[in-house]
């Protein structure tokens, strides 16, 4: 398989192989290799909390809604962006870090992800299955306090890994021309946008999604079921503060 | 070679052949490959602007400060957090979108990023060879008006694109004790501090930069020079303002 195929045929994995571990040396192994992805002036502005404890387990399943990839998997890796350690190594240095606020935040964000899906590429290249569990965000103090998390570092996203029960088939993608814009941003016309979701509407799992929540779109599945303003509007109180602060 | 392997030697790239190119067919091959990385309820909120054009190149370089791998490379990508595309969706759709707000946006940043890295990770395992422009945070508004994105459209960071002239050697990292931390974060001592940049300050290259700059620390370099505070709190108010917008 070429590169590009693996990657046209990657999937997230929920549902986990019980008997299957992985050690905590091949689970360094891949998190060494990840530190090798790129970062902001090589300062590396990211932690990883790995969550293997039975009753630390349990709490982090729980903040996580008992979903079954949470429950299933074989270990849960937080990924948080981290500007404590530079500022600690500043502190020791005579240096007056510069990181501390909003903007040294959302760099270290930006960082703390590409560790992280450098991380899951790897795992996935190794033949373990993985699943982002966003569900971090709807409860970033519940995520800081079970973490023991100081100032300065901010939960982003759980990944779920372990051997997979099953292999999943991808899911569908919008058309890349709805991604990829040639020399500046092409708005799309009204026409361009149907064409863009027509495959994604169409999908069985969709009208049963429509059906189920008595509506009459799947866009409002989205914007009034799944991810809901409400939401959206407390993560964003409850990052912009963490971002200030 | 296997997969750590590959990742624990891989290094950006900033240096790359002027006679060998990316074609847009190889190019959409890899950006095709990079939509199936995770993304938040497959939203995929997030856009490419890709600059050949010379024109525009020439803007787009200019605001990089003409940094040698935003001129020398094949093709410069911007990636963008994008959650205009889906409200434009939900307009369609009697929808009212959820994500118009600061959290949306921050989920998006995070899409964004996973896209990018799933890309870059693509074209290194392609031969190619990346590097990480950060510099579109120090003028969002010039990126957002040279490439001109709409409301709702963030530009994170060009990746610069192109075959390598020459092969770096991968750069130091922190041990991975600095980064993993078991069941809780373990916030180090300042003996763990001095150890984890032990390697990192030894560099000869660091004293240099120390030597330079006539300062006396390493972290004086990065948090004085480097990414000084006004730097970061300009990039915070930026990011802010376009969070909350």
């Amino acid at each position: 398989m070429t590169a590009i195929e693996f990657f046209n045929t990657r999937a997230s994995v929920r549902n986990f192989d019980p008997d299957k571990h992985v050690s905590d040396a091949a689970l360094d192994s891949m998190l060494g290799a990840a530190t090798h992805a790129p970062s902001t002036g090589n300062m590396q502005l990211y932690s990883v909390i790995v969550t293997r404890d039975a009753e630390r387990r349990k709490a982090i399943e729980k903040l996580h809604y008992n979903q079954p990839a949470a429950v299933g998997a074989d270990v849960l890796l937080t990924f948080c962006a981290d500007v404590s350690r530079f500022d600690q190594w500043c502190r020791q240095r005579h240096a007056e870090s510069g990181l501390n606020n909003a903007g040294g935040k959302i760099t270290a964000i930006i960082d703390a992800t590409i560790f992280a899906q450098q991380f899951v590429t790897i795992a996935e290249q190794q033949g373990l299955g993985c699943c982002y569990l966003g569900t971090v965000t709807y409860n970033l103090d519940g995520f800081i306090k079970a973490l023991e998390l100081p100032k300065g570092v901010i939960p982003l996203f759980t990944v779920a890994v372990g051997y997979p029960a099953a292999i999943g088939a991808p899911s569908d993608r919008l058309p890349l021309q709805a991604i990829v814009h040639r020399e500046k941003y092409n708005t799309p016309s009204a026409a361009a946008i149907d064409s863009y979701y027509a495959e994604k509407e169409q999908l069985e799992e969709s009208h049963k999604f429509i059906a189920e929540n008595n509506l009459t779109t799947l866009a409002q599945v989205y914007a009034h079921v799944r991810y809901p303003r409400e939401l959206n509007e407390s993560l964003g109180d409850d990052m912009m503060r963490l971002l200030a602060e």
